[in-house]
């Protein structure tokens, strides 16, 4: 299943926060029940929110498709929902480009993004393995990821981790190891969740072995995606990804980040210039409801960190392989057209 | 109060599972109750479990003292109840070394002990808060922190966190981040307990935020304990060290390790020669009854990791300030006797 369609006048998505206990398929027919699922992080990942984004113009448009006023500021709520992840911006505007013509054509925009979106995770999926296979001479090769980059996070197939079920594919692939991803257990859930339904051999280890893990020689390559990628090269992604790149260039072993053409922001010049977002103290110092700190106690949240261009190896679009920052302009990267 | 102490014949220790919910003392009056609460990490720190290990001793000499099998059983369960620590072994043997002495001798050897690890947690406090204001140019200072290595890591005061304990007293501290800790959260549990207890500014944030926080600009100093030095500087800490120490390098701030010279081990050439404790996958697939991941998922738990000597600033000890490792030798380091 997909998750996030369009069916029969609504966006159905899968709840993520419900995972894995129960599979939970949530009914949008509404801007507000829209952006109320991206802020909680109902639907997540850099390529789901493009497409929520632009379904969520797409309910606009039917909603208010008298009052330019009110659907004006129903698309701008879509587009700043959450303010990091490029994508979503992205889908959004895309989809506002078609208001003139009518609801109908803004959901038929919509629905091409869907589909390019699933098209794309496969490109993804064949460069980043073809890429994998050639850094790492063959042997089935032991991976580390870091937060959910599955189907879960896109449409189908995913980002970093549709390379990784193409490793499988292929009898490529040896173990993964998913970093569970505080506050919210992205990999913990979601990922192991994945893995699972897949068949793929895993562990899930706390965010702080990550490092250790790969100078024990325990990891041959890093697979991550990302939430915005700047013009030089930054990587903007869930935070703890900083340090996996840290234990990556300390072990010497590839860090290769996997995302659409879409994800890339040749208008931010590098991470510094990225908004990140602070969730707030409940994420922190809460875990699944229970408590983990004093009372009265404070927390830092940074949602996203900020991966300097010279500590990646190589970043994975649908449509090449780029190496040596900056990722914008022809001249830049390796053009390997899938 | 004392984390560990002897009263009334028996062993008295403030249980550090039920923190920060609960202040539960426990009274130990067998080795059996004494290894189960060190294995559990009722008791836990390198001083406190030198402690820990004294006193199971004592108690094994006062138990088993018409049976010289049934003791060396049982004072060899204390010793090797956890394998990673040095210091617990270390204080088993100093203790046994009473053993022909009589059981009385035995438990004086160990609150000898308690006593020097009191003292030692004063001197590392006066050495650490030195050397911080001299690295850090002598303003208030915004610390990061991982694990628990305050009062409830020793006897009183600690190891990294009597540091910070002492630079609050002089005025020179801004803030702490306390490092969560997962899995079994030392950093949010206990250290927020303690700095809430000793009126300090503190954030808690999730381990993969720390690199991060560094390259913002938001830590001057990274300050960590030990639970073994090697000979070559190499410092096995909890897990989670490595990557922070990773970031500080990164970001070009200290990073500093407070040890007594009791966590020195001139036997043990290097980190690669560590015996790392892995503790099985519960501690990562749940959180208190609540599960993380989908059943059957499995985890990988390293409880310390290996930071190499080329990444350690310093190591401040009860009797000097170490730099360059390595550590053992009068020729090596920086003699500054507190």
């Amino acid at each position: 299943m997909r998750t996030i369609d369009w069916a029969g006048g609504a966006v159905e998505i899968i709840d993520q926060t419900a995972l894995p206990e129960e599979l939970r398929v949530l009914r949008l027919s509404t801007v507000e029940e829209m952006v109320e699922a991206i802020r909680r992080l109902a639907v997540r990942g850099a390529p789901a929110l493009g497409v929520a984004g632009a379904l969520g113009v797409a309910l606009a448009a039917r909603q208010h498709s008298g009052d330019p006023d009110r659907r004006a500021a129903a698309v701008e709520t879509v587009r700043t929902a959450r303010p990091t992840a490029v994508n979503l911006a992205r889908g959004a505007d895309r989809a506002a480009g078609r208001l003139p013509d009518g609801p109908e054509a803004v959901l038929a925009e919509a629905l091409r993004l869907r589909d390019e979106e699933i098209e794309s995770s496969a490109a993804q999926a064949r460069l980043g393995a073809d890429l994998v296979v050639s850094l790492c001479g063959g042997r089935p090769v032991r991976v580390l990821t870091h937060c959910n980059t599955g189907a879960l996070a896109a449409v189908t197939g995913g980002t970093a981790l549709s390379v990784v079920a193409e490793l499988h594919r292929r009898g490529a692939l040896d173990e993964v190891i998913a970093s569970e991803t505080r506050p919210l257990l992205q990999g913990a859930r979601l990922t192991a969740w994945e893995l699972d339904g897949l068949g793929i051999p895993f562990r899930v280890a706390v965010d702080g072995a990550g490092a250790f893990l790969m100078s024990r020689g325990e990891v041959d390559v890093v697979l991550v995606g990302a939430d915005r990628i700047c013009a030089n090269g930054d990587v903007v992604n869930k935070v703890g990804t900083l340090a996996h790149a840290l234990g990556a260039r300390h072990a010497g072993i590839p860090f290769l980040v996997v995302a659409p053409e879409t994800t890339l922001d040749p208008t931010t010049p590098n991470g510094g210039a990225v908004e990140i977002e602070d969730r707030g103290d409940d994420e922190v110092l809460t875990f699944r409801g229970s408590r983990t700190a004093p009372p009265g106690s404070r927390a830092v949240n940074p949602a996203f960190d900020v991966t300097a261009a010279e500590l990646v190896t190589a970043i994975v679009t649908d449509r090449r392989v780029i190496t040596g920052a900056p990722v914008t302009g022809q001249g830049a990267g390796i053009a390997a057209r899938g």
